[in-house]
């Protein structure tokens, strides 16, 4: 196989005194970082030094906006308007580009979290809000799109560049969105398994569901997660195989 | 007297559901609006609309960052470091730079708020800590200094374009400071007697102290208030009295 | 008509330097208010003088909870659970009655406020959770409850005091609730005529909805508006219609 | 030695998805824990599922009060007025005793967090607030006071009763109180030493200052830390040895 991916993992997900995930070990394995805009977690200062952080290891960063929920850490649906959502995520852009730019890494990309990140991918409304926030804030910004959603395709439509992810260690169900975290099937635990799933997926072109069906989609990046146990050694292991099979793994930006 | 000065203000105060002060009749008066960014009051929707009705007044912008106290308006002493003011700063301007480009009124300068405001004025090392931010992000802006304070001597000292600016109703004591809020003399009420003592120093070149000492500084601009009794009678009638002798009101960027 | 009833307003919903509402008028016309616990609205300043100054005027209190999201002051969707309602609800509760006993004006009930309230009326698990964190904290509160609501029921149902309120100037739908904000029909703006339905509500021993159908339900309470254009006019007219109508206006706690 | 002396420790300390020191390990060996109340850290879930934790190790329990910046986690001073503090601790207080009452393990005593903790043992007037504050809400509740500051006098003055308490690892300065956390002596990080100056200090009845001096107290309470490298270990040993010392070790409400 002689394909091209990139691996990103969310990151600088603390919040004054508290961490989340082992930053410094999940910067030596991906290519990108995805990092918290002070919004569902971090802070200026966890921000700037993780941009900085990965510069050093060479990673490129991305904005990674969210609902305005610290105590939910974004996870928790809100009734924002897709007009509030449009400023939301500009302003958070705003301050990652800024605070990148001061550490001398600046974002290449934006990825929305959680419960927002969710609905970028069924909902067009939302999709197309945080598609023209990112266009008027600064169009060379790419969308990093959950595979076969809404955002991956509206923002195509208006003329940015998107990428589509999957995600490492995520089931998928038969429309090939993410299993509900709460319903088996929702969490691949062991990495073996979970790399072997990726390189069929690769080899497919498109996710595999839960029944072994394929929904197409191009991949040009991979999520590992940096919080859940055994997090570190699943991103290792996928990123090993990988690499053994032939994949070059680096930074679609 | 043919001199030319800005008139600035601190505007889009509101957050939520609140509103603080009349901005839509402030802007029909001042060439400059200090836009809240967040932190000590603002939000993503009340940044995007305040600096778009700027732009319906053809009012330059800037960003208004403060501390992460809403609660007390940023006006309360915190005890941050010179660096954590220097990424407070930075992250604040970033938002303000997107939301400004998004309402297509970038932002032309900045201007700290409150506590920090008046830090600046007074510890070179929370003056070096803006400046650093400013410069690390986007060199072009301008700092909007007190006059007579750290911040005005240690931008030009790092290369940057500071503006001096003066308060049209607050009294200044013998160091050419203002006179704390507590005290006799901060404030003047009277309309036509804050706008004879502009004139008074425009022409003297420097700030008039309450004992009638001249302490001399470059006079770019002067702020008027937006939310106190009567600002906007204050505001129109200094913009009256300067435009009656001879002086042009314009933005300084 | 010899009927007694309340008049209960939504009090202390500022927030540092913001204010909402002339508080000092309507508790001038209020038999009971409503004051927000710091989570929608409210600090523990405005707490504090909020309870004295219905002391002062006579006024029976209440806690006022809400979720957590001053930016969208209560009135947005949370996906909470009802488990973490219970302990929201719980720890506003607390909070009033530690500030209402500081200022001498013990609360004497418990409303919730905007986006939860309603979810009260509708939801019978939201609806119990409330009533188990009051219950939990002190099962001498009463419960005041929007009429004909899951709430009302439920708290009965669990050995609390519920008192039942009505609208004095929304329109009900034909299921006897508040027509929304958005639609035609959700808000009466003659005071006259609102205070006129009120006697016909009072008189019918039901609401009225906007065809003219009567759902019935006890009316122990009317809530009148802090906040809108002519909210006290309109309080001040609907106490004075009732009295005139010999209906006796007095707190139900 | 046949003293009696409890041992105290600060827990419940998270903040949504946020967890710091290991408060199930740490429960088993203090006898009252300070838990956070909403401000400098804890939120409504931590604190129900804490209070019903210590309830299940038969730990006492009180509200650990502290200033609104979960960002410094309450450790970064911040410019409140002594009647701001008065309120802010009345308000955490009530939702401590609510969600204490709630979770079936009701709080006995008061410990203020921090750089207000630290307030409290400097200034009369922060002191007093405090005092004030816990007054009106509940005269029977016990003020925790750190050793030989103005708050264990100005307690006592005022009625209440107030317990003294010294820190198991912290180096004390020759006026009493504690050494700054920058400077050198701040900190004891060997267990056996600690345990060994715990005892000398009990039977001196007094703290022991870096330079040998002893600053005569009264002590009630040992406080151990969760949250720092080898804590547990840390009140494992001081415990261990107390008890071997033939101290009594049990709770002092």
């Amino acid at each position: 196989m002689s394909k091209t991916v990139d691996l990103n993992s969310d990151m600088g997900e603390g919040f004054g005194a508290y961490r989340l995930g082992d930053d410094q070990a999940i910067l030596k394995i991906v290519t990108s970082a995805n990092i918290a805009c002070g919004f569902h977690a971090g802070d200026p200062e966890i921000m700037a030094s993780t941009f900085a952080d990965a510069k050093a290891q060479n990673v490129c960063v991305g904005a990674h906006p969210g609902y305005p929920d610290l105590w939910g850490f974004g996870r928790r649906d809100m009734a924002f308007s897709p007009a509030q959502i449009e400023r939301l995520v500009a302003y958070q852009v705003g301050a990652a580009m800024a605070l990148s730019t001061y550490a001398g890494n600046p974002i290449k990309y934006v990825k929305c979290h959680g419960a927002m990140g969710h609905q970028t991918y069924h909902s067009e409304a939302v999709a197309s809000a945080v598609c023209r926030a990112v266009k008027a804030v600064d169009p060379s910004l790419i969308l990093l799109s959950i595979a076969n959603g809404q955002q991956d395709r509206v923002a195509r439509d208006m003329g940015l560049v998107s990428k589509a992810e999957i995600y490492a260690d995520r089931g998928y169900d038969e429309t090939g969105f993410l299993i509900a975290r709460s319903l088996p099937g929702a969490l691949l635990k062991d990495p073996q398994q979970a790399a072997d799933r990726i390189l069929r997926m690769l080899a497919a072109g498109g996710v595999e569901t839960c029944e072994g069906k394929t929904v197409a989609t191009p991949i040009d990046s991979i999520c590992v997660h940096s919080d859940t146990p055994g997090a570190i050694e699943m991103a290792a292991r996928v990123r090993a195989l990988l690499e053994g099979a032939g994949v070059t793994v680096q930074a679609f930006a």
